[in-house]
């Protein structure tokens, strides 16, 4: 499957779509989040709204209908909230398309389109949910509206696949050990990013800490940080910042400056010392999530290994009912 | 200033509004966020979207322009992103409407129209920002598409001002001194909620407890806690559970299931138990949230009694420069 076709088939089919719903769960739906940033801010004709999908079905927008698409993405492809989702969608008349990387799961059902993606080392960018989320929207701009960046999307999406290697190894070398190392001193800390970044400013905090490291944290708007939580700051607290290369920049570099003179403990990564600031400036904000992921995997499994703690280790998820 | 009159203004003049953009910072941002939930749930000819100021700024989002309505709010009126976004703006041709308490600010400068309300003990729920807010996008809703529950909105708010009284001596005889003995004994714990009262449990983190009582905290959507978070729940963490009395409820009783058989420390403060399932089921979801930021209220004063830490007192907000 690919998305420019996809997109044209379903324009074909339903005429101009006027509303996009973006729905999933956690690390899902963080995935699909910078898509939805991508249209929220270049979009003129149509609209994007991302859901947590429970929520999509206990208040679904009464502008969902025959005009509306639905993207969803269940990795295991069992995730009852999200199939409940597509559900919904399907009864209000939404053309509905579900990313899984599970053929024949509960999603994979014949009811609505289904895209089965890979996962794993070497899978390159445009074939995981981050980079179809948004391809589908650069197509939808694109065949829509006309979308002069497209071509640095597809693009920009290869220089992430050939940047990440030696990012990879940098942070480890470079941040690895120490972000161990500060884990074991702080019970607790902040994380720090803003604008489509702030996907995994959060997908840090809930995925790769609570959830793969029972790591206590919470995740921060860099622009919100002054209207509220820098009152918390003090030496002693620990701040990891995501400092991207894209618009938003200025609201974690305003941020940092204020944290390097109010605690002892803060920790950087800068998008810009990892050649993120290559990537079009047309399309960097809506990809640096990738890097940063990509960054996020490396240090908590830096984590994993001083606290001996597989981030592959669950206690509850997928082995008690809830 | 009313809101009726405000939107039949607006309408006469600049024809039907295409798009709301809500913009503010922390605290002010928050007030606006149910009546942007209750746009994104009713209307189906218009859109709404909420920024914290900057990011508004920096990412000015393609479709604000001469069909845009921007609803802005700086409690002081001096907050200089919320000016800002007000700027561009402006300058995009939309119509803008800055709420503040404080007449002669930045923000009330004859640019645009400036609604300044009342502030302190006694004064009506349809006169603060969260009211105002609701009733503008009620307003809104009814005079472009129709709104069934216009008129259950204004009871609502009135309903509101009856129960607050009784919830708030309530909360402070039941939870009070618990909840300051729960923050005694932990230097961080998490909070839940969801659905428009993600907004209250957002505030509860940011600004009453981070800002106000310097105390570590993490705001966490119920309905993702099975995502991720969950993994980090065990005995001996504390979670804060505002239990809402609306169509999202059943998030936060699923979460309080697992959590009532995972950790010992779990505090509910229940919404029904106080009356609000009383007001309309047509604008609860949408109003509940007074009743969450007042018992916040209640309960960081409770904290900052036994902490000798008022919740007035900041120590870098307006006294350093950042």
């Amino acid at each position: 499957m690919n998305a420019h076709d996809l997109v044209q088939e379903i324009i074909e089919r339903k005429g101009k779509i006027e509303n996009v719903f973006w729905i999933a769960c956690g690390g899902s739906m963080i995935d699909l989040m910078p898509a939805n940033e991508l249209l929220k801010r270049e979009a003129t004709t149509f609209t994007s709204t991302v859901y947590t999908a429970r929520e999509f079905c206990l208040m679904a927008p009464k502008s969902l209908g025959e005009k509306s698409l639905v993207i969803a993405c269940s990795h295991s492809g069992n995730t009852q909230e999200v199939v409940d989702g597509c559900e919904t969608a399907l009864a209000a008349g939404a053309e509905v398309v579900a990313l899984t990387d599970c053929e024949g799961s509960k999603i994979d059902n014949g009811k609505w389109t289904t895209w089965v993606y890979p996962w794993g080392e070497g899978v390159p960018q445009a074939e995981v949910p981050q980079g179809i989320g948004a391809l589908i929207a650069a197509e939808l701009l694109d065949q829509q509206e006309g979308y002069e960046a497209l071509a640095d999307m597809y693009e920009g999406l290869k220089q992430m696949d050939a940047l990440l290697p030696a990012a990879r190894e940098k942070v480890n070398a470079e941040l690895g050990a120490r972000f161990a190392e500060l884990c074991q001193q702080h019970k607790f800390f902040y994380i720090l990013g803003s604008g489509p970044n702030f996907s995994q400013t959060y997908a840090m905090a809930i995925c790769s800490l609570m959830e793969m490291q029972w790591q206590h944290c919470c995740y921060i708007h860099s622009g919100e940080y002054f209207h509220g939580p820098f009152e918390a700051t003090e030496p002693g607290v620990f701040y990891f910042v995501q400092l991207g290369a894209g618009e938003c920049r200025p609201m974690e570099e305003r941020a940092l400056a204020f944290l390097n003179t109010h605690t002892d403990t803060v920790m950087v990564l800068d998008a810009l010392e990892y050649g993120v600031g290559e990537v079009p400036a047309s399309v960097r904000s809506f990809l640096e999530p990738i890097f940063f992921y990509n960054m996020s995997c490396e240090l908590r499994a830096a984590r994993g290994k001083v606290f001996d703690h597989s981030p592959e280790v669950r206690r509850y998820m997928g082995i008690e009912q809830y």
